[in-house]
């Protein structure tokens, strides 16, 4: 246990205490956002069939171990180190001697380099190889999602990024996180294709129901209560508005999802679980840009137009025949960019400045660029050498079988297995 | 990501860092608030029959959601606004531009609206129709619950609740929330009366086991978590005696389970986990008003007596074949009233003094009133107008199937679906 | 809800508003230790089977509840009293009167000894008796933790442990809190020996395979989440290198399960979702000790050696038939005493002093001598009183079904239950 530092607490400053209150204020978010990635894998493993429901959380606790060692080896400099020409960090790799501070805000950004990686898991879910997938997860933490990271948060030891100098604002990651975890997750789906039999022949889709939707849904709930170490968390410090944030967290969430539910029953559809619960999240992805600036009232707005977003965004996928899991897409892809240009519009005190707006899109448009494309060139070199599209047969059997000799409910399934082989392939 | 406010934490004086950190501290505790609804969504979902595990979470969702929008709208001004009368609040409906400190106030009451509100989802399952739930849960965010909150905790922005003008002690909530919460339910289950086959002809009741009690236990923790930041969130600043609420809160509820334990072996009875679960829950729910003002001594006695409140009150509810799937009348009204008694009975200082127990009987006798009269207006009403009740049919087959085309366990669950069929109705 | 200290606020100095501020800290890690509660509970129940699902969760319930409740009148006494000897605490019994830190203190300690406790609970799972294992859980927070911790962290009201006197470094409990949970484990699996059909007659361990494994990762995570506040929390101050310690701890645990994952695929065998856990968290407990002490690149080591000392410890075991459900002895024992001789190698400032690591090695081995040696006296006592090991017939039916008449999953086990049978049983 730590020694009481009565000393040094009688000629404290103001100012000193509210450096280390902030430190404080930066675990106590960090440690929330670490949380989201049980989220994640709740959210992911409920919905998929119980044969893959192992391999999914697995994927979740590969990215984020691989992400992390990756992100604190590597691409912790690249984001944040000295950014003198405003495109990536160039120090601060692997650092052992850092300020208090700057390892809170280390652990901060580890925290959401993980979150980035971990969304393309749900999506590719159910026929992605374990190796090619954790290879993407490495990459992914240690250059794609730094170096975009580093154009609009870089340059905390010196110089700023080139987004941010143009007067991007994207306040804890509509974009930076978010937008860019989803269109890698849709470079992933396009590369590895549809699970089997997830269309008809005629292109109709087929629904896969998930295998558990109290899991899902509880996925969703430990997203959202994260969320607000997201977003709160990302003022740095507790003089930024965070009340203002908690609120408008919370709004735009319940306003998406109330919207949903309105459409859905106007449209004489149910109302599902996993639907709502995506709704609350493509809320939250939509507020996370702007949710330091602007008012609960366009917090409303926001969240519900992003369900709208969902909606359709999901089905023109479903058009396309993008065959993803967790509609991780819709939600972050889209919802993310939704989010983007709306903390252009409904910026306090100068609201629908077009210009602004027109700032907001090139953000938007090169995360789409550079996720997307670096997405496909890397999902495809990962194809090409490591493989990333597990065999038919292990997509049949469920990767939980064939990839982890591990069931999820043992005494459930009606699979059989040989306890032996498995028992077998233990160390 | 904020940028430091270097030159404001120069001047900055300690007055004004103490406000900043009774935000942080406020956002603390609403965060883990918030968090209690997953608690409430899976010690519900858990109770009830697999039929129904979607619904029941769908309530959870939909509860937060549609009364986290109505309370921002309206009930916050009438719980908080100017409150001359002592009856209600009168301004500050749909604010747009608050300190941050009153943000972060509007944003812990919201979580405490949000629990009041799915108190009645648990005790209702299995049985009620989704249209008259969510309007329910719309209008008691709206009115029921800001309304009596406004006579307690009301007069923010000016004047006093008429209740805590007359001495009236529930720090966090032992009424306010869980016992309003804990009346509405039983308001709502004698309009809708039991679930098909829970009492034998002859008024014997019968077991209807819940589908998963690792759910429910984890339901359990969760909301135990979230108590912390309930009772300790409640000074809404450090300076208050927060280390005292944690062991009291923490030794209320052991104290509790310890006391149902022996009551149950002493009767030669199994000890079950669920009841267990809500052994704790009501030594949480009845050390809530008197957390800040006793001692663990008493915290441990009020904790004992709650099992006995639950054990009596549960069983004299069946008596009277009151079907509560989770017991939500005996522990948050009855154990509410207990603890609300106790706040008064074992006040630090000052005793047994039995004229401040007549002011806390008046305000247990006074939600009573308020939550079960106006509760049985209320949901009599919805059942006349959009129907409360659902269906014979629709209560057979389960309510996932019927209302949200959505199967909790689609591969472990035995009835027949026709995933055709459910599709036609998904969006 | 508390009324605002405006008053008191005025006159505030710096080291008063540090103080309540160190306070909260120490509520924040409190709570988020209460939390590890859940994480042990679903962890351990995933890796059941079915039919002991509930009663391994009633053991954690129960555990931390009598527990608490005998920290609170004897063990807060003996750990933290004044202690001149440097063996025991001499009182501070059932306190009353506290200050608020010291209150808090208090909370934070207890939350350990609940920890300490909880980890036999899974070890012994599926064949102890459920009130055996109560009967040791009320003697370990009674006695066994409180005294040994007393020689490490003792005498906050005087004096000092002789193990902290002779320069034992244990910052947050690798030893403390870790060891000596798992050697009182291990103790506990000698006095009932393996489950029935755990070995074949020829010593050759058999797969019996837990029934649950998105809840055992779901526990995993929460335990994880909970060990930010276990560790930077220890720092008991705000001012503590908090920053560094979330880092730390992030880093050796996600290289712990790296390291897993690339000996295990060096040896062509799969890679489990269980061990992968299990890896993360003996990272978690071997970075325990020194995670104020280090730097990040030193925790990564710290984490891959872990990985190592859990694969031929939970090997090692199995070759002397000793029957750990969850791997407790491994993780938290032999990983606790890995993370307590790193503390002293990898000191900052002072690396591989050979002298510090003597003194490590004292420490690490009286726990294991007190724990183990305690341990085999309580657990074979209690055997021959209240009886420790559960009926062969017992244990074949399960648990829930012959101790706790409920069942986990009731639609869906296949056992047969006659529901009337089962309500006689209730209260």
């Amino acid at each position: 246990m730590g020694s009481a530092q009565a000393a040094e607490a009688d000629t404290l400053t103001v100012a000193q205490l509210l450096e280390y209150q902030n430190i404080a204020w930066i675990i106590w978010g960090g440690v929330l956002v670490f949380f989201m990635q049980a989220g994640f894998a709740l959210l992911e493993s409920g919905s998929v069939r119980a044969k893959n429901a192992v391999n999914v959380m697995m994927k979740n606790y590969t990215d984020m171990c691989i992400g992390g060692l990756a992100f604190y080896l590597v691409g912790f400099g690249l984001m944040m180190g000295t950014n003198h020409s405003g495109f990536v960090g160039t120090d601060h790799f692997m650092p052992v001697a850092l300020s208090n501070m700057d390892w809170a805000l280390m652990f901060f950004q580890m925290m959401f380099a993980a979150t980035a990686v971990t969304i393309a898991s749900g999506a590719m879910a159910e026929r992605v190889s374990f190796i090619g997938y954790a290879v993407a997860a490495c990459l992914i933490c240690l250059f794609i999602y730094p170096v975009f990271a580093s154009w609009v948060w870089g340059g905390y030891f010196g110089g700023t990024g080139w987004l941010t100098e143009l007067g991007f604002i994207d306040f804890a990651g509509s974009t930076v996180v978010h937008s860019i975890g989803g269109w890698l997750a849709l470079a992933g789906i396009l590369v590895i294709g549809p699970r089997l039999g997830r269309f008809a022949p005629d292109g109709t889709p087929r629904l896969i129901a998930g295998h558990n939707m109290t899991l899902l849904a509880l996925g969703g709930f430990i997203l959202w209560f994260g969320w607000f170490g997201f977003n709160a968390g990302s003022t740095l410090s507790i003089t930024g508005n965070i009340g203002l944030i908690a609120v408008n967290t919370f709004v735009a969430a319940v306003s998406a999802v109330v919207s949903y539910m309105l459409i859905s029953r106007s449209l004489n559809k149910a109302i599902l679980l996993s639907d709502s619960v995506n709704a609350s999240l493509i809320g939250l992805v939509s507020i996370t840009a702007g949710c330091a600036t602007t008012t609960p009232v366009f917090a409303i707005i926001i969240g519900a137009v992003a369900s709208v977003v969902y909606i359709l965004s999901s089905q023109a996928l479903l058009k396309f025949k993008v065959d993803d899991v967790v509609s991780a897409v819709a939600v972050h892809g889209f919802g993310g960019a939704w989010g983007t240009l709306a903390a252009g519009l409904f910026y306090t005190g100068d609201l629908f400045n077009l210009s602004r707006l027109g700032v907001q899109a090139l953000g938007v448009g090169v995360a789409l660029g550079w996720g997307l494309g670096l997405g496909l060139v890397m999902y495809k070199l990962i194809d090409l050498s490591f493989g990333l599209k597990a065999s038919r047969l292990h997509e049949q059997r469920g990767l939980d079988y064939t990839e982890h000799a591990e069931l999820g409910y043992p005494e459930f399934q009606k699979q059989m297995f040989d306890s032996k082989s498995l028992t077998e392939r233990h160390l």
